[in-house]
Formats: structure tokens, sequence, C-alpha cells
């Protein structure tokens, strides 16, 4: 990686916590010439616009969530150990171990749902792998019979999805993970 | 009802529709004015601040949407009409028919946990308020025998509504409801 790219990587980097928090409309070029200490000039050598930036960034986000799901899941030999794996990184998005600011997907799905943010379509993407990766947890366990056949796996992904984000969403809220402990109990016990 | 009140009644409907759609922070009193048609002085004759304005129309939006719901639910005899009363209330923050940017809670704590808005007691407040209705349909539920009375009320219902909050986000952002309509087939088959 030359001097160039190690730039450009750290301003993404830095850039993707304050578009996480602040949200993509609101964070302005000040603030991200602060996070950065450069100028205009040396942000936008590396970048067209703010949106350009705001999608480098949001697909970093992304992807180091990602990684870390498969990451975590991979080694994993049973459907219960995969999804107590994926709970143990969706759980880093509350203490920001991760990255900071919650869910990076939520938080920008809120963000374009009323308002033009030309990230909608990764957005939808981020998600659609998301559920991807729940219902392949899902198929795992059923051929390994620990979980009923009859389970819909798309409709039980989309199910313990919903549940776990608007779980976060309330323990981020009150400080408080046990709304999210509670959400997991009841999501295990539907499961196993 | 006098005119200074009518006056003030009418700017906290049209800000809870910005507030809602465009959040707390990013809402400008340019666009306050604009949607009012008011001037500076005609809307801070009413309002201490932007702060006071956005506490005003936040309590608007909840207490419209708590309204619906109790009405809907009131007279309804059984824990399954409840519940399905609930939902049908739920399911217009979707189609913006009785208040327009999605649910006002879900966005004020999505805005509230990494950003300081001075609503974020009264989200917690509402937050709790949502989760005891579902609760007494609970409670309601089990007195009649329509519900197992091993469920626990309290996990149940945080489950319900964070499970149908995030659904709510994903259909609003694809413009689809089939989300919202997976997770509410996934609850009726929990509960009944």
């Amino acid at each position: 990686m030359n001097k160039g790219e190690r730039t450009k990587k750290y301003i993404i980097e830095r850039s993707s916590t304050l578009f996480n928090t602040i949200g993509y409309k609101s964070t302005s070029i000040a603030e991200i010439m602060k996070a950065t200490g450069l100028k205009k000039g040396g942000i936008f050598y590396h970048f067209d616009s703010k949106e350009d930036l705001a999608k480098a960034s949001f697909s970093y986000s992304l992807m180091t969530l990602k990684e870390s799901y498969l990451q975590a899941i991979m080694s994993k030999e049973t459907a219960k150990e995969q999804f107590q794996a994926f709970t143990s990184i969706f759980m880093t998005l509350l203490n920001n171990d991760i990255l900071v600011g919650g869910c990076p997907l939520m938080n920008a799905a809120i963000e374009a749902d009323d308002s033009n943010i030309l990230i909608e379509d990764s957005v939808k993407e981020g998600f659609s792998g998301l559920i991807n990766i729940i219902k392949s947890i899902i198929e795992f366990g059923k051929n390994k019979n620990e979980i009923d056949e009859h389970v819909d796996s798309e409709q039980m992904a989309v199910f313990i999805l919903s549940s776990m984000e608007g779980a976060l969403a309330l323990s981020r809220l009150y400080k408080d993970k046990r709304y999210l402990d509670m959400v997991i109990v009841q999501i295990k016990s539907l499961l196993f």
C-alpha cells in the first residue's frame, strides 16, 4: 500500500465513524476535516464528492462487520455454536467494539427511508447479505437435525434479524443490554 | 381554542412531520418556516427554542400514536383481536397514514443513541408505554386462556416490539410490506 492509498484508507476509517454516529446527511466536510486533520483539498484529492466518500465509508463499515461475522461463524461445527458466534459479534455493536455508532445498516436504513441518500442500494444489499448469513446458519442446523426441518429459513432469518436490530436500538437507547439479552433468549428457544 | 393556541397547534403539527422525516438535529428553522409559512418571530413567539418545539412535536406524534393504539384495542374482546388491532395501527407507519416518516420512537432512538438530543427521556417513556400496551394484551390473553400462562409477558412484549420495529425499518427501506408481514405471522404463531 503506497502513501496515497494509506491516506485514502485513513480518511475512510475516520469518516466511517462520523457517518455512522452523526448520519450521512448531517456529517459536514468541516467535521471530516477536523476528524482527519486534513485540509479540504487533501480529502477531495482522494474522493470526487462527500457522497463518494460516504459510499466508501459505508462499504468499509459493512465489510468490516461482514468479515467479523463470517470469521466468527466459519470455524463452528454446530448451528447452535454458529448462532452463538453470530450474536457475539452482533453484541459488539452495543459497546462500539468493532464499529462505533451502532449497526451501520439500521442507522442508514432509518436515514434512507425518507430522505435521498445515495447509499440506499448498498444498504439493501447489506441487509440481504446479513439475512443470507442467518439463513445459512438455519439451513446448516436443519441438515444437522439441530433445527426443525419445517422452519421457513427465509421467514425465520427476517424475524431474527428484525428482532435483534430492534432490540439493539432499545439497548443502545437505554444503555442496558437487557433488551438484546431478552430477545436472544427468545430466539434461541425458538430455534433449538 | 383561541387563535394563539390554534397557531401553536398548527406549528406543532407541521413541524412534527419534518422532525420525524428529517431528524431532530437536521431539521432547520428555515425548513420549519417554509413548512408553516410563518416568520421566525411568529414561530418563536410560541416556543422558547428549536428544542422546545422539538419536544412538543415529539410529544404530539407520540400522543397521536398512543391514542390510535388504545382506541383500536379498547373495544376488542379477545387478545387475538386486540393484537390484530395493534398490528393494524402499527402497519399504518409503513404508509404514512397516521404519521409521516415511520415510527417516531425508532427514528428518535436511532438519533439519540449517540448524539445528544433533548427528547431522549421522552423516547424512553414512549417505548416503555408501548411495551406496556403489548404486555397488557398478553396478560389479557393469559387471563382469557388464549395465551399460555408460562409466557413471560415482559420478555415477550420486548421481543414483539423489537421485531416489529426492525421489520418496519426493513419494509420502509425496501418499500415492501413483506418483511412486516413475515414477522407478524411469526409472532402470531408464537402467541396463539
